[in-house]
């Protein structure tokens, strides 16, 4: 994309996550990656007249090298405080699931995390009317007490709540200390399932996966990391994006990105393994998998948020302005 | 690919499609896509002592943003009539089913599409062996009263002929008002379809699809354009060129390009949906479907052209020189 | 610089120049120099509301090579076309003193030269003040009969003025077929002169040019073009630009710019030889050199506009704003 | 990926096949492709006190077009004396099976191959254990006479051993004359075989091949070649690389690559068709295909090395440190 | 320069600047300038297991452009707050004189300017010889209470010493709080005189300037300013370097620099004018001026430290090693 | 410069310098300097049918650093065994005066140094016409016994002839081991002489110079290398290329050039100190000076060949084409 169109949709996104003249901004990155979403940013940044910086961090080095320890921010405290000092903190890392991110939000800085490719990005500008729609949701989910999931295909999981707090996410953020993502995720295949996976899950653990290919491949990167909490169940929840299309994960079209579209797709139920820290709990392995799914059913309390694949509830629907 | 082989293939396109001294070239390109190839056409042609400039548009807003209108040509119609004066136009933007490309191909300016990767171009490269197998068929074609297509899996589809015209693509363009491509299309997930897809189809229009995963695939895409023209029934064909391959279609090997290949392989039937103004049909959606068929027959009045997926007529046929 | 830099100099630029909402706009380079204006043009305008495209002209041929023609515009009357259907063309190649720039103005496109590299122009942005003092003069200059220049070193040379019209200059330009540059000039050397140079000159024609090395420069960049009409008196005048300073001309720092900064400081009086075809005369030689002297004297009938190297006249003061 | 880190992983890689002060080496690419490569081996080489240059072919005319001959080494004789000179030559072309290379090995110049992306080198780093396992793996190999390969599938191939020698690749080379990989290979598809694919072997050549799709494809590229001889055994294996994950093949990741991680893996059986002349047999087809399996046994003289897709003999096994 | 040996300088330098492991080092630098020194210093950095980030603060302004403000890091104190974190500090924007590089000093960070082209740097590294000679040089001028320079041409000029502190110059800095450069400086013309400049200075301050091309270019810049304190005494002090030359300021070699070299020249006698805020003074002026002479002589109580160009001090200096 | 233009007049010097198809061409070059040159030759040559590669040697560590050695060839005896094994060395490092030129000459390599910039390479283009005034000279020449050097400023210097043989330069080369050069050379200043310099000259060596700064800035130069042997005569010559303009020396304008087009402009009188070993001499300082002279007179046994800055002998002069 051109640098003029990204500073364009950047500008956007400052707009919408309530940026304005005067606010400190400090836009992360990491090596040489992601150098022009930080000039976009900057750029739309000094439009709304923000006070900006550009802190880079070294690069990671390379898995298996010649060296064990972790970079980034961990290593880096004074790195962390200067973070904690932005009013709003743009990562283009991904530092979702680390106790810096946690540090960080907690003196209050918002965050927003951005790491698609731009032209993603563009198809997933945040909008007041999704904004509205997420936040109804999400005050019908902080009350609810009991979340099923089934589908035609046998799949039948209850959730009990309240254990964790409830995130909205709306891709775009404008209140102290929150955090949100203009699409991103964590998904290291990208391909769609042909084979039924079958999970076998007992008291907030899968015992059992059963199936095909699609089935060895989910089993063969979960042995990966060789930590058997990577088995708990994780956050779960439904999409409201009508821009987000699940049919667009063409392979390879955009190098880079981490498949986010096809995680916010309008009536998708994500199902998630691995950690639960992000929301406080005490699990957080690296073992983690999210899976959006068509068709599926998601009640709270018995009452249909998500029906056969479609919203239920007529102040989460979209409808389109005619 | 370098920058010298880019040129010494457009210098060879360039020369298939007659261009000579002092003629007068256009190359179209948009915001800073496909930059090369404009340079290379741009020596290319400089080599063949053509008269050339390079037009270069703003980059198209990106979807969903700020702006709603439509970019491009159709808000300048002084670059259009520019367009119209020159001899032959480069087109590195897609200009095809626009009432642009319709008014300057009227203005007798030749078009040539180029842009799928310059790997897939080189692969591509006309010949004049192509060029005479495809006009042959092309003779059939416009002489024939009804065309039907069947295959080992229950395909029958029958078109009735000569409401529109027969066009021909042989990959390069000589004659004053005609386009042609260098491969190109417009396809947007370039997969194998591997589950059957069920068509029902009636007075030309596709009034039910089934079948699995693929076929869902498929609805998602057309549904995305909410607009009821798609399920009609556009252009049909069959390819002769022995350099493209079908099996060559590897997932995310050439970014951006737009799955040509796998259009034009020697003894497919082509089947498409949507719009046929190209021809010079009324309808012009934007929901637009090229499904490349491997192992068909195609017959017109009866007469096999393609049998079984191989070519049936000898003059179509593609003979390796020994 | 910075290409958001280089966009919001531009936007200033073309706000300047009255640019708004819906008016037609071209930017214009040769081969692969100064895309980075066009970026920044494009960008600034679309900010705008413009209507734009780049029209991007091969590269001249390197001289003394294979080919002799001329290239450019002038082997393109299309492009010279489409060029005059605009309202506004960006020129940066220099088309000044050719036909093409001539023909273009005389179909009423207002024509903006950009060519000096984009610190100097950040230095020479234009403003309404600037602009009121130059109309100021050009009234003074229109309504005058003789034009004398002395100097303490000697210099003494009259002009009888009338027989060509009067040119202002304040770096943008928002009248339809007005040309300005947005600082630019044409010269070859951009050094310093450390020794008198005596020109003699009789009946608008040098006959002798005398001195230490920088007259051996002059003679020898003079002789290079053949042409005995290199020695007529061309265009001259006076310098109003309180941002320009001539003590800037540092070799080397920003390669690639034609020394205009040197040209235009306040209170410069500009002595020019060569052609006057761009007033409408009919010397058109290649052979143009331009000297802006410190410390001199300029009279428009007896009137002294310039006295010793400061502005004489109230009106045309530079006055700080205290 | 960083240059610094690039460059990191290449003096791992350099250390690792043993280069020291004063040694002789020589970087090969071709055209514009691989630079940082070479640039990234060159640092590295030079804080190791080698003496180097990189030597750069001219880029391979596109295929299919204007011309017919081969380039690279083939023409150039001379260019293969001045790699025969050097200790160690890093080839980031991929000769292998050319005459050339052999020709170079056999001057006692060793060669290490580098054409996977610098993302799956870096997990790909060799180490000593690795080497360890993979040659003890090679005597057992070398002391055989019948290998036997099968699987649950029904899968069951019997090779004769002892026409040509055992050969152990563990991704650097410190010997004389030997060649290694880091990681790479050469199979066009990268895809997961979905549906059976049925092979009928008698004598060293496939009879014939049949299954769904992925046979379909598996032919459809072997018929491009058309060369009877593709049909034959090529070399056959098994993998031991702990760090090679077979789930790990995402399609368009790192575009450019060959797949080298999926013929790695720890466990996975090697078949392979086409050409024997890397070992020294007449079978120069340029037929290649490798199909690295999962969940295969083999054989040797009735010992099992691999089980059911694990490693069956304790020295070959890796074990975790703990 | 390569980016391989601008590495290797930088690793030369930290070492130099007493970098070690565990070390907190920020590189800063200013829009798109200098990011190849930031990239150089993180590698070299890392290699010495410094933990380090890139702080890259947004593009001034260009000037006299819609903006007034400073941008830069006073108008951020967060950021000011950052890098009064680090141990070490490399600036590569040219903080000198600002308020903010005393603060970051005051906190104990060490500061070193480098802004040179790599060149230069290259040429200028620091040794301990310099280093050694420099604090020799450094005790006998904080002892003294006169120093007065003389030259040939008539240059007779007293200072009183002792009412600031001696700094001193070696090119790289491991005590906390201290700044250097690697040669650095501040001179808009790099020119040589080649007429005499005279200045007549009473009581600390410029009360004339006379002489011919050379003397109106300094007074044109010094009237840019319109800042009386610009006539000020500066600092004032002799060069040391040995590597430095004075005939190598070739105009636009290397389009960037500063022209420090040539004021770090072996003997060099410096005479400065404008701000001594840098010492403690009251004077923030902006309009500086540095202009180091040949072949002048200096006394320190009548000690000459410098006679006719050359050292006169035993320990000062430079010996060739034989 | 365009790639495209540069490839043009690379194609043009090859072309004059004889290469056919099938010859052996190697492009050398040093770090990542030039690559642009070595992609043009390469694109060039490949148009001709030639057989080339790119050799290119590891940057040369930065000056003063870490290191002392020489690195290039001299290092590298494989890397000049391989030079020798072509027919013609484009040599883009600059090698005259080294050891491993005259071996690769002696080879019968032919050599053909290019490292002006692009645009003054494209002024200086070969001809046929100006080769045959060249050589017509060097027959002259080489039939002389003494050559005399006068000017009007009183230079007055004779040269005994015959002890090393006379060399031509015409910027192309099409024999085996001959050397030329497309115009370059080695002059560390590049500025004009403004005054005098005075030069006392006995039995072959300089045995003073006066003067004012510029004879001071020689003698600095000179200094810095320490050597007494860079006050022997060099070569000696004189100009003939009409192409050539000695007042286009714009200080900064191409960076990285050498100031070649200075050194052969038409009627120059070529004075130069140091080295003479290029000739077969003894003497090998790397102090090397090149002073082209205007306005002088040099004689061939009494014979004047440049008269006062003209060229005196017909068969030597240009003449116009009318």
């Amino acid at each position: 994309m051109d640098q003029f169109s990204f500073t364009e949709i950047c500008l956007h996104q400052l707009k919408m996550s309530g940026v304005h003249e005067g606010e400190k901004l400090i836009v992360l990155t990491q090596g040489n990656e992601r150098l022009d979403y930080a000039d976009a940013f900057m750029a739309a940044g000094m439009r709304l007249g923000a006070k900006m910086y550009h802190m880079r961090l070294p690069p990671v080095p390379p898995a298996g090298a010649w060296a064990v320890g972790q970079t980034g921010l961990a290593a880096m405290p004074d790195a962390v405080e200067a973070l904690k000092a932005a009013d709003m903190l743009i990562d283009c890392i991904f530092l979702l699931f680390s106790p810096e991110q946690m540090a960080i939000q907690a003196a209050g800085t918002r965050i927003l995390t951005a790491v698609e490719p731009p032209e993603i990005l563009a198809r997933m500008l945040p909008t007041k009317e999704l904004r509205e729609r997420v936040e109804y949701a999400g005050e019908l989910l902080s009350k609810a007490k009991v979340m099923r999931i089934t589908s035609a295909h046998g799949t039948d999981v209850t959730y009990k709540l309240n254990t964790y707090p409830a995130i909205t996410e709306y891709a775009c953020t404008d209140e102290p200390g929150r955090w949100d993502h203009w699409p991103s995720g964590l998904l290291p295949q990208n391909i769609y399932v042909r084979d039924p996976i079958y999970y076998t899950i007992e008291n907030g653990w899968i015992t059992d996966i059963r199936g095909g290919l699609d089935a060895e491949l989910v089993k063969s990167y979960m042995d990966g990391f060789n930590d058997p909490r990577g088995m708990g169940m994780s956050h779960v929840g439904w999409g409201l994006n009508q821009n987000a299309k699940w049919h667009r994960m063409v392979p390879g079209e955009f190098p880079g990105g981490m498949g986010m579209e096809a995680r916010s797709f309008y009536g998708n139920v994500m199902f998630s393994t691995g950690p639960n820290n992000e929301l406080g709990g005490p699990n957080d392995t690296a073992c983690h998998l999210d899976i959006p799914m068509r068709n599926c059913s998601l009640f709270l309390d018995d009452e249909p948020m998500v029906l056969n694949g479609d919203i239920a509830v007529k102040e989460m629907k979209h409808t389109v302005k005619s």
